[in-house]
């Protein structure tokens, strides 16, 4: 019933769900600078429509970043359902490193006001992607299918500079995916 | 023979390698921002004479590095006269992880008028480091003791990143050694 409270709070949920999508997919293409004009109109909303959902950047960027971290944690549920726990984490720690290529840029900007801080902690969703991940990592070591000496924390710290290291090359993605895989193999198994 | 040319120049130099001795000190114990003043101080030396051997931090910062990576290309030399051909590669990556924990303000003092430069190209020794590290790694291959997948560039690239990723931890040495090590065991050796 547009003109009512109940139709106004739906269209506001449903503007913010619209405001959010558009804005996840601005964020992965052009990282925490992307536009906010262009998210307001992609969305068909106003500039001040979106600055009423979310008055500042960084509301935007860690609403984003929440969203895309619940996704991981959701997937991470789903996988460890699966008979392979080796591939179960593999394919959840991928789907990591494929998150942490395109939201370089949204670590960095939430990181900005915790200056000094290490990059792992900085992200404010490592506890969450931490917390995601322990019961994969868990079973794949009582497989003995992944080193006991490694913990969910090495795992995020390693992508997290593999990003990092290779942020500026042509194909970052590429790039990450494959040193996190010569990781994962051993660059010297033996001994 | 003080005040004639020849002796000028020879303390000239004198002072060079006493001051380049004190500042490699200094910046591995306080990093780029390593006092000027204490440098000159610990060395018996006025602050212009600093000046005048190294006009300006950026200067004396390529000049400890270029000492350093030197010495990292000498030491290489050496250890690929041993038998271990993988012992050899991994006592040199390990030096290497240990110069990139006390070089990390460096190697962003070095890399801050090349913005937007990847870490390892930005600092201007990666190819000095490749070339060291070349043979140590041939060999370790040909021989059968590392992956043929990696390049000397990933090494580095991958030593970098967890430099990056582990340098506010409180012991980021220890850190960043156990995670290369992981790295070169493997998170999960086998497939």
């Amino acid at each position: 019933m547009p003109g009512t409270g109940t139709g106004r709070r739906a269209d506001a949920r449903r503007n913010y769900a619209r405001i959010l999508a558009v804005a996840s997919g601005e964020v992965a293409e052009h990282g925490a600078g992307a536009s906010l004009e262009q998210i307001a109109r992609t969305a068909g909303v106003g500039s001040a429509t979106v600055r009423r959902h979310f008055p500042t950047r960084r509301a935007l960027l860690e609403a984003v970043s929440r969203e895309r971290i619940e996704a991981l944690g959701l997937r991470a549920h789903t996988l460890a359902a699966g008979a392979d726990s080796r591939g179960a984490l593999l394919e959840w720690l991928d789907e990591v490193v494929a998150y942490c290529v395109t939201a370089r840029g949204l670590a960095a900007a939430l990181s900005y006001d915790t200056a000094g801080e290490d990059p792992v902690r900085g992200n404010t969703c490592a506890a969450a992607l931490e917390e995601a991940a322990a019961p994969l990592l868990r079973r794949a070591v009582q497989d003995g299918k992944v080193t006991p000496d490694a913990t969910v924390a090495d795992l995020i710290t390693l992508i997290v500079g593999i990003t990092l290291a290779t942020e500026h090359r042509p194909e970052p993605a590429t790039e990450a995916n494959r040193l996190f895989h010569l990781a994962v193999t051993g660059l010297s198994p033996q001994n």
